[in-house]
């Protein structure tokens, strides 16, 4: 079988700044532990809020890694 | 009945920069006349186009809030 | 027949920094060849990973235009 | 924060003749409370039936208001 | 088990006028083989175009009844 | 106009030990200050983990309730 | 042709008590015109409300059963 | 290859009457540019309201056609 | 009432070999029973695994057919 | 601008076969006008019947091609 | 980065009484191998008949947890 | 807790031939680091295009194993 195979996996990345910035981080912090990753996908966005403001935005990202 | 209680309204927050901005802004107009504002929910993300550029971020949002 | 008629078509813009930006960069490549643009609305947020990294944020618009 | 922001409620109207008439009958009767209605959004399309009839046609709306 | 069950069938109803209309024809339609309708709920509407003109409107149904 | 119509709204009722527990909090809390509710449609179904365990059941719902 | 075929049907079970209880009544009830049936699938969770608590828990399932 | 293959585009019709006008006429909007329209499917309805009340109903229309 | 009417079943398919396969042992399986099939629609497509390979795919299909 | 642009297109492609065959006649037919396709998603597979058997598969796809 | 991050893992719960009950086991079982469980959405709720009785209810999950 | 548990991953198998093979080579890859696989669900379908030719199918399936 010499056709290639991926995998996704779903991550929630956080940022107080941006969606895109959320995004990145939760890129970073998966690539400390996968190699490989290829592609993204966004599920959800979301976030929290504190006193009437928006605290932290939250990514819900799947991202696709090929599997060797 | 001692457990919590919350409440969704839906809320849409507009920019001419950027989603994040339309999300903060939406929420902060919500603020006015909400308390106890907790955590929201992206819904739906759009726009409006003025001579060929985009000239509005409109980020539809569910915002929860405990019920007192 | 004196009612509006409205055309949607499907674009994806691309970004290095974020998808606001990305978005506005898809429509204004399709402003090249169409006119009378009117709103969008997001489809579908993706993105390229490179070296671990955010290398590309993608965004799937809607473009809504009136037909003459 | 001079940007705008709107909110929407659910609301649903009824009629025994037509979709667009029950519509307009949940609009209208929103109206009696609410000012500023800006558009609507069908969400959701049913009805009763009483002796293998129609008896009602039931249109879930979201409706959009301008905050002021 | 005093409790009452429903099932539901799906069905297509057409006209060459108006979704509601399409929707009552369905409905008709299903009576004649079926007691105890009690609510519909719309799952699709479509249709076919000849000559560049709407022929029909389909709606496709959820019809609820009770199971005696 | 003698068609009646209704408004939802979205609650999120709550409780340790089930789905059902936590639709009749939500709807008992609501009933603190809405009359004339008719019926629910479960929206999202969560919840949060202490330990290794459930720590809460999450019902997010619409309520329906007619507008005199 | 020796490959098995399913056939799913809609129906939608109700309870004073519980989703599970729902789910298993309407299963009971299918079962009374119904052999070989193997899963079930929740389509749809609502209820009915009466003076401001849950009156009935309603589950809509589709449940598959083998076709000989 | 003889098999046939279609396009989909999509138009938004538009009607100060009902969801079947706007059907109607965006079709018709649709074939001053277009041949060979064989069905249309609704994907999303909408509408704009002036002084509380409906002002126009908007149909979103994906529209099949041949390619020859 | 001279406009058709249709109505829609629910059938799984089965094959080993392939999601065509599945989709038309189904249909052929349906036949035995049901005349007039019109038309079917893929509502879900998965299968079984048996010692780390595909052992059956399993394709959902809604079939339509006329009410005479 | 350096960032890259696509456009898609939605396309229902065609065989007596295969649910791939469907696919690879839909992109060939796009191919006859459509230079700088990328990619495809699957959107919707359906299919006509005749005497009880699959008369044809169709797979409606959307293209991805880069805008220049 | 002092961002938090999550991930989120797919578990189906089981059990012969209730959905509750089902997710409840899944999550005990997760906390076998895995820590710092936060939160878990429901994705899908179905299950198994066996002489037209509910056997198991099967409830999958979502569950979020966070990234050291 | 005698109840059974199961895992789903996400995983994307290709094929230069069709969905089924596709799906096929994405279990078998899976099956390589991963034992008592039970049951796969398809999650989407895509592809690459070169040259105005199908290149790739893409298949992304859920996968189901029971966590011992």
């Amino acid at each position: 079988m010499a056709d290639a195979a991926f995998k996704k996996i779903e991550v929630v990345g956080t940022s107080t700044k941006s969606y895109a910035e959320a995004t990145a981080n939760g890129i970073e912090k998966a690539s400390e532990s996968l190699h490989g990753m290829s592609w993204f996908e966004v599920v959800e966005m979301r976030g929290s809020i504190v006193d009437g403001k928006v605290h932290q935005y939250q990514v819900t990202l799947k991202i696709g890694f090929k599997v060797d």
